[in-house]
């Protein structure tokens, strides 16, 4: 039971490439432990920065999509979000995925946090945004094989849902994690 | 902003081996769209389940871990979890990770839920199991390259770092998000 008392911080060496599809790159990290002067490679997914989204319209729903996933091969319902363009602001980003997607757009926008989908295999992270006074007012534009159901639900059902598990994307709860204070604030003044 | 009703499921027609690597592998699953009548293939990072654990000790007080991370090449302060092994029960799984990584075992086991950690482009699920009444009594037993800080904080001071952007890993976060129910229940007996 003899622990140190601080984990070490490899070293990064390089990186080599090991596979590429068109959403992300796995890489072969090679790393060298500073005490042990031990090296080692490690799988890592590198991807762009991803966006979700918190839409809040103004009778107190959340903005939810529903859609084919092909990684779980079913269906998910989730909050709108994507991949965020090279040089895109996390904020930007997630307005234009709201109104691709659903059409919704809002006015009072923010940054509710970011989180890393995986620290262990993938260096990428997830942005999550706040939208509120969000109104269905903008055109579709959707990706080529993006079909989206668009629902609304009042924040205290999303909130069941996902205690329930009809909400499983991991990223997506985050995002209702990371809300959570702000609605308290909010519910005053929408419901 | 015209809408189908509801989104159609593709059929999977297989999948094809693209990259192999110790912890995951990528294939290109060939899916059909029912009504297009159209191929398209899409990359998939197939791995097996995890498990994330929510270990309270007597005090109320949660088990956190603090490693370093090969994917963000940075620290990462996280639960403890791990690798669900060939048939393993999650919870006996999570037990296991939790006293393999920390040294402490506990009682009253749960699952909180299951969430997919990107339903996007990967099959699996982690599961989030909640241990109760976590004492450190049992050797620890590291995987190799496996260096692990152990720490305790209070319930509270862990939602306080998960709000502040201290916690950033989306499996964690999601598992304080399904504790927190589980917490306003159990909190009048701890503190």
């Amino acid at each position: 039971m003899t622990a140190p008392a601080q984990p070490s911080r490899w070293k990064k060496l390089g990186e080599l490439p090991h596979a590429a599809t068109r959403i992300f790159a796995v890489v072969r990290a090679i790393y060298r432990h500073p005490l042990r002067e031990k090296e080692r490679d490690f799988f890592v997914i590198n991807a762009p920065d991803w966006v979700n989204v918190v839409a809040l319209t103004p009778d107190g729903r959340l903005v939810l999509v529903r859609q084919f996933r092909y990684g779980i091969d079913d269906f998910s319902l989730e909050i709108p979000g994507g991949v965020i363009d090279a040089g895109e602001d996390p904020v930007a980003a997630g307005l234009r995925e709201l109104r691709e997607e659903t059409g919704y757009v809002g006015t009072r926008v923010r940054l509710l946090g970011s989180v890393h989908p995986n620290p262990a295999m993938q260096s990428n992270r997830c942005h999550l945004v706040l939208v509120e006074d969000a109104r269905r007012e903008a055109a579709l534009a959707w990706d080529e094989d993006e079909e989206l159901e668009t629902l609304t639900r009042p924040v205290e059902e999303v909130y069941a849902l996902a205690a329930g598990g009809g909400i499983t994307h991991a990223l997506v709860l985050d995002a209702l994690l990371l809300f959570r204070p702000h609605w308290e604030r909010l519910r005053g003044g929408v419901v």
